[in-house]
């Protein structure tokens, strides 16, 4: 780089904005992460780098001030409804820990086919055979967890998993079956809950599964990167096992995980997160009142009908079309409604999208349809 | 809980505070993480989970609004003296990364004696047999790094590493040598850079390494968590490989690391911590002028002298004799710096401890020193 284009990209960087800020959000990724004014405040608070360790006497998660052990070995574990919690960088990166604590490489594991990505990536990057339980295809894309139960015969896994609800088309499964279905075959069981745990009502003990694993930034109001992963203490030797040489570290942790900012704003933002999941019933009913006001345009809702969470999936044959005949190709469509004061469907995608109407109320969701229909009129 | 009791913890977690926030900060590990203005104001900008993300095409590092692409790619491997840079979550998940893509399951690696904890938890995680690098012990703890070569010839080690400076002692070894020896006998060099990386001046390729590790929260101006990693090009494919299945996203990183707070952080200090480094030399001549001060007054410090480090470790005699015959034992030590405005010394410790004078200035080391005197006054 010359000097001068240097000195440029250095003042882009102490002058970092955000051009989505304040728009509405439908952003699938996005809306269960949005921090309230407690995490805000905590955020400056606890900014600068390992000011959260003030405390530390050798193990973060029993920190007494700020009150991290507290959190995560009381509040945490009963509204995750198990028995052990531990903080990580993520879901992924919780469902990394347990595969890499639980099976072998070249072991077979057992996950459903509407699995997140990071779910293969964390397999492969242990060495582990998947196998996937398949789904019922266009346009439902459901997942029968009885399906589990000849897989599981034929490939003796060592673990299974379900994505509740998955990440692609907020379908909900039957979790508390494929608890029943593990327990009879004593293989563990992993629930992936990035879109369920602080959105609503979930419990690792009613659903009777090994592992629960939870996403800060994507649904616990939280600054990114950020998980929890909840277990059964039948677990805790194994995948909280402590190091050889240092007896208060944890192995699969590398001694701690979290040490920052996204640890904070979760704990600030938890009061907020436990009440809101008591709304639930809302967020339902509002999403299903949404899909049916945008099918009513002509776009198609895919996955389970009714539908049972704020993510949604749409195919939109008519933004399609239109993307074939303007210059912006798919992005008019972002355009246009970043102009209406709306984000979060994937920029240049218009075939199909993916959006989330649990941040929005029902009053900025009706300008969203407002804007759909405006969309489509200037375009007809 | 109670409901009570539980309405309690709740409130408390809704208003978070820290107690050290404006004090005079001599903790090492925060004296070189402490935000700049730029990385607050980014932090409230990006402070909704996932917000780095808007932009993204499926690979983190090359998001270009906000400008991670060319942080990344370009910026970072300039300031790391490396040819190909990614974002981590910290050093030890940077160390873990490379160890677990280059090193197989009972293989050995070659230390030094002075590492972090953390890459022996590291290396207990992949499986490795950890072989170290003796120091000269009591009072200087220093590494010659030609005692690697006998240790390589006999081991046949699959990794070497140096720790440089050590985060007990503060000492600088000579890891230009420990390049050249790594060349000669063919062994991938990891150089752990959380305390130098954003403190000094530090280069990979003068080095001679093959890997250079970096702490964002220790020595870059970042919160946690949060860690930078660079490699030699040819290492790209090894320690980057991609997944099979989903040929965008690097195995190793689970597809994306630091999503989020973080590296908003890291990359809005940059342009300060690029200049800060140039004024290294004041920093080593505070931190000895202060080592001197300290002796004086009766502390002895350990490690290398003259000492070219603001990481520092004495002994204190002095204070041990005091916390034997007062009632908050070593605590008082923490009660009477902290009355004085003065924050870092680990609560409790007082037969040796550690402090960093990288973030004070020579105005508020002399009111530290002053401390000193005044506590030694009291309690003689």
């Amino acid at each position: 780089m010359t000097k001068q284009a240097e000195d440029k990209s250095l003042q882009k960087l102490a002058n970092l904005q955000r051009q989505h800020k304040d728009l509405i959000n439908l952003m699938p990724l996005q809306t269960g992460g949005m921090l309230t004014e407690a995490a805000k405040k905590a955020l400056i608070e606890f900014g600068d780098g390992y000011s959260v360790c003030d405390f530390c006497q050798g193990i973060l998660c029993n920190i007494s001030n700020p009150p991290i052990q507290e959190f995560v070995h009381k509040i945490l574990p009963e509204f995750l409804g198990c028995e052990i919690a531990t903080m990580t960088h993520g879901a992924r990166e919780s469902i990394f820990m347990v595969m890499h604590s639980l099976v072998s490489p070249g072991d077979s594991i057992i996950v459903d086919s509407t699995r997140h990505y990071t779910t293969v990536v964390a397999a492969e990057r242990v060495g582990l055979n998947i196998i996937e339980v398949p789904n019922s295809g266009y346009p439902e894309f459901r997942i029968d967890v009885n399906e589990y139960v000849p897989l599981i015969k034929n490939n003796a896994p060592k673990l299974v998993l379900l994505t509740n609800p998955d990440g692609n088309y907020g379908n909900i499964s039957d979790a508390r079956r494929l608890g029943e279905i593990a327990q009879e075959y004593e293989v563990p069981y992993i629930v992936n809950g990035a879109y369920s745990v602080g959105r609503m009502p979930i419990s690792m003990a009613e659903i009777g599964a090994d592992f629960i694993v939870g996403s800060g930034h994507k649904s616990m109001a939280s600054s990114g990167p950020c998980g929890v992963l909840g277990m059964k203490k039948k677990w805790e030797e194994i995948v909280l096992r402590r190091s050889k040489t240092y007896p208060k570290k944890e192995v699969e942790l590398l001694g701690c995980t979290l040490r920052g900012t996204p640890l904070i704003t979760l704990m600030a933002s938890f009061p907020y997160v436990k009440e809101r999941i008591n709304h639930w019933d809302e967020q339902v009913s509002k999403a299903q009142w949404f899909s049916s006001e945008l099918e009513g345009l002509g776009f198609k809702q895919l996955g389970e009908k009714p539908h049972r969470h704020d993510l949604l999936h749409f195919e939109a044959p008519l933004f399609y079309d239109i993307s074939q005949r303007v210059r912006e190709k798919g992005y008019f469509l972002y355009k246009e409604l970043k102009e209406r004061g709306i984000w979060g469907l994937q920029p240049g995608v218009t075939k199909a999208f993916k959006l989330s109407t649990f941040a929005a109320d029902r009053y900025q969701l009706a300008i969203v349809l407002d804007a759909f229909k405006s969309i489509l009129r200037k375009y007809s």
